[in-house]
């Protein structure tokens, strides 16, 4: 997709809600920017609950999102959030509001002063990275780069993409897991962090810990779980669909097993101990 | 209707479009002027011949039309064009083309070219008058300035409005037409220039000839109509349907009868010979 698909198929989503559609399209329009990400309707999971709603207009690479108050039918959108929705924490980021109850000139008043939260916002943060939608899920880019962090919010379309980071360049990979192929005792696993037909899996609120457990056990899978993965590095790209429903595969950091929590839930429990990873040149 | 109402009914009407939609509110965002009035979906008369169609933005003060080609699905928007809708002629006026199969940045430049052309075109009107959407239907606003003039493109709401303007204050006014209240052998007509369940009026491509036939006409009457208007002068407000679907008569200028024209035949002609009327304080 092109980032011309992107703006319109973005926008696009906007199109059913009138005073929405006109606050999205005037604050990017003036912000002017396409180095700036933005997500409409991004999946959102609150701080304090488990709660996921959608926001209106989200900024990744500044964590700012914008909610448009209409005045009227809310709390709808929490159920239009998909089970595999790419969520993000609402934890450390801001919501700004935009009343759109106000007169015409209230509401450019603020999304002027929108824009100059994220202008600010931008130039506040050190390590802001333009965004360029061509090498947002190229594997090259973060080769290059040297690693991938969770504070960059990376993300894959294919799990091949995500494995050709470390050293080894693959075409293709049907499993959900498979060996690093650089470094040892270490696996990279593409799990579906939301319930599925197979497993019921989940991951906390504040994401530094994955919970796995499969259906229809008939039991023993968790103690062959245990010896199979006790002391292994586990880099976890979680599999999800992005606001355009489009699958990716989103770093999630680096779990290894607790393995006493494990044995007294009888179902796995990984818990995060690295948030970067070192990337590899691959061997030809 | 406020400004805001009229920002986002006019911009709903591009929403199923998605292209049409971003790059509409792109160049409304960028001209940040709610001075400048502008029209989406604009019905317009083609200047070689009597097809009407619709064009994507338009705006009256400047008469400058854009056009979006999207590049599929043409020659639909004929069609739409309602029978009473509000036309205007595309001839003077000059049509924009934006192509929005460009690249993002390809349209961002059509978008900021067309942007000049509009800033020049405000700058260059010697009597640019800005958009006041509240007193842009309103007597007392003509009633000052002394005269209601075609090239200013004048409209009112109700026929009592524009009957104001002229010596007497109307609170409503049921009949097509009525007696000048300061001026003698002047008539204020409010007909509807297309065809209609009791006539079939039509006005010239040139909007200086009218065509008068009563439907079902038992003969007679046109004979009437000569002895009653030969010599008036006839101020025209035609009725039509403005882009939102309220009601308006618009200013079409003052018209005579051409006595020799409507013997020939046998329906009523009307000439076009003034394009300017005075207007009046009403008594009190």
């Amino acid at each position: 997709m092109d980032i011309k698909e992107y703006y319109i198929r973005q926008i696009a989503k906007t199109n059913k809600k009138n005073y929405e559609n006109y606050i999205v399209t005037r604050l990017l329009a003036l912000l002017d920017d396409t180095a700036v990400k933005f997500i409409t309707q991004q999946a959102v999971r609150a701080t304090d609950s488990n709660k996921r709603f959608l926001i209106d207009l989200y900024f990744p690479q500044i964590d700012l999102h914008i909610e448009i108050d209409e005045g009227h039918h809310k709390g709808q959108k929490t159920e239009d959030v998909a089970r595999e929705a790419d969520i993000v924490r609402a934890t450390s980021h801001d919501i700004r509001r935009i009343d759109a109850t106000k007169d015409l000139k209230g509401i450019h008043d603020q999304i002027h002063m929108a824009l100059l939260e994220i202008m600010k916002r931008i130039k506040n943060k050190k390590d802001f990275m333009p965004w360029d939608i061509e090498k947002e899920f190229d594997p090259e880019f973060y080769i290059k780069k040297g690693y991938i962090d969770l504070a960059d919010k990376v993300a894959f379309r294919k799990k091949a993409d995500a494995c050709s980071c470390f050293g080894k360049r693959y075409k293709a990979l049907q499993p959900g897991a498979t060996k690093h192929p650089s470094e040892k005792d270490t696996i990279l696993w593409f799990p579906k962090l939301y319930e599925n037909d197979a497993w019921d899996n989940t991951i906390s609120d504040d994401e530094k810990t994955i919970f796995e457990r499969k259906k229809n056990d008939e039991g023993g899978s968790v103690d062959r779980d245990i010896v199979g993965l006790t002391g292994k590095h586990i880099f976890v790209f979680a599999h999800a669909k992005d606001s355009l429903g489009a699958t990716l595969y989103r770093f999630k950091g680096v779990f290894q097993m607790d393995v006493e929590e494990t044995r007294k839930a009888g179902q796995c429990v990984y818990t995060r101990i690295a948030t970067r990873v070192k990337t590899y040149i691959p061997k030809e």
